[in-house]
């Protein structure tokens, strides 16, 4: 049996679009993050993940988290590498070679873009107006340029990023190109991104995830 | 053939210690980081990252990279994954858990850890003493008093990171944590990992891997 811990508007979407892609049945822990929470310790709080009951799970206090029979496992881009393997069939590397590509994806989306990408999220789009920082977002945009056009080149081929099929690389990495979304010049200068995560996201798997994700209270 | 690319004070320094470990030859073509060199477009400057020749390599322009026989992979944790999983035989994993598992440590070790382990390596020993701030570096230690708790209780059962062996999860987190050395009072409040980082760097593949940094010019 497969728990996913982690409300649909975190990290823990990358695995609940895969688990959707592949039609895994699981079931749904939707902890919160604690810093959404304006008192985390009063009664009645809903689970968050700095409850004592969470962190057995993950020590790190972080969203999302897995129990797979028995396996837990934290980082949401492993995870997904992980269930890509056990379940996704061709989601999954078909060789070491696609192994070492799409877990290299990871790394790059988890230390080239996501420090950027949730920079243009929160200073163009989450954060209430007031609290935006213009010149955050204008240096976040300026940092992306050149992961954006590696990004672009590595599409040239099949338009995917791993074997000339989508992969869980394209689903880790289109999770973290989201939070861009909001600054349509970096698009505009990466055509083949754009019409990549635009196929990412026509995905029926996505939208189920999205929709899901909308309904969430 | 294998080609590692990236000069030891790097973190090439990870490939380089897992391939001693492993006993892998390779070519080693120490292209140097831009960013080190005063003029990297002088005429007669050594190879450096954000070279054209490098540039095709590894566009991103950073070190370290390799060429597998045909496979070029970036990302040097992800790299030691894929050694680990080729040729290393139990420092890699014995299972799609372990394989999950490492892979999560990666991500911690890049995520949690690293952005701060480089704060403390710059502004507590790397930079010149007139260009340190005491309040990165503290705030950097601040930082990491959680991680570093998270990583003491993770060696509790064995003393090694998953499999109750040495494995490539430690050489990835311990090079990552080694940035860090310079703030032994995080080491005083985690005992675990004081001694599992002494035993890592007890290994002789690591001090060859240190002894030949220490002779790069």
């Amino acid at each position: 049996m497969l728990t996913i811990y982690g409300v649909y508007r975190s990290r823990a979407s990358r695995n609940l679009w895969l688990a959707n892609e592949i039609g895994l049945e699981f079931r749904h822990v939707p902890v919160i993050q604690a810093d959404r929470l304006p008192d985390p310790a009063a009664p009645g709080a809903p689970l968050h993940s700095r409850s004592a009951e969470y962190l057995r799970i993950n020590p790190n206090g972080r969203i999302p988290a897995i129990d797979d029979d028995g396996l837990v496992l934290a980082e949401s881009l492993a995870i997904n590498l992980y269930l890509a393997k056990k379940y996704g069939g061709t989601l999954g590397p078909a060789d070491l070679a696609e192994d070492g590509l799409m877990t290299s994806w990871a790394l790059w989306a988890a230390t080239e873009a996501e420090p950027f990408t949730l920079q243009v999220l929160y200073h163009m789009a989450a954060l209430p107006a007031a609290e935006r920082d213009a010149g955050k977002a204008a240096a976040a945009v300026a940092a992306l340029a050149a992961p954006f056009a590696v990004l672009d080149a590595a599409l040239a081929g099949s338009g995917w990023l791993v074997g000339g099929r989508f992969t869980v690389a394209d689903i880790n990495t289109a999770e973290v190109i989201r939070y861009a979304q909001p600054a349509s010049a970096l698009f505009a200068a990466a055509p083949r991104v754009k019409a990549w995560l635009a196929a990412c996201q026509s995905r029926p798997a996505y939208k189920a995830m999205m929709a899901a994700r909308d309904q969430e209270a």
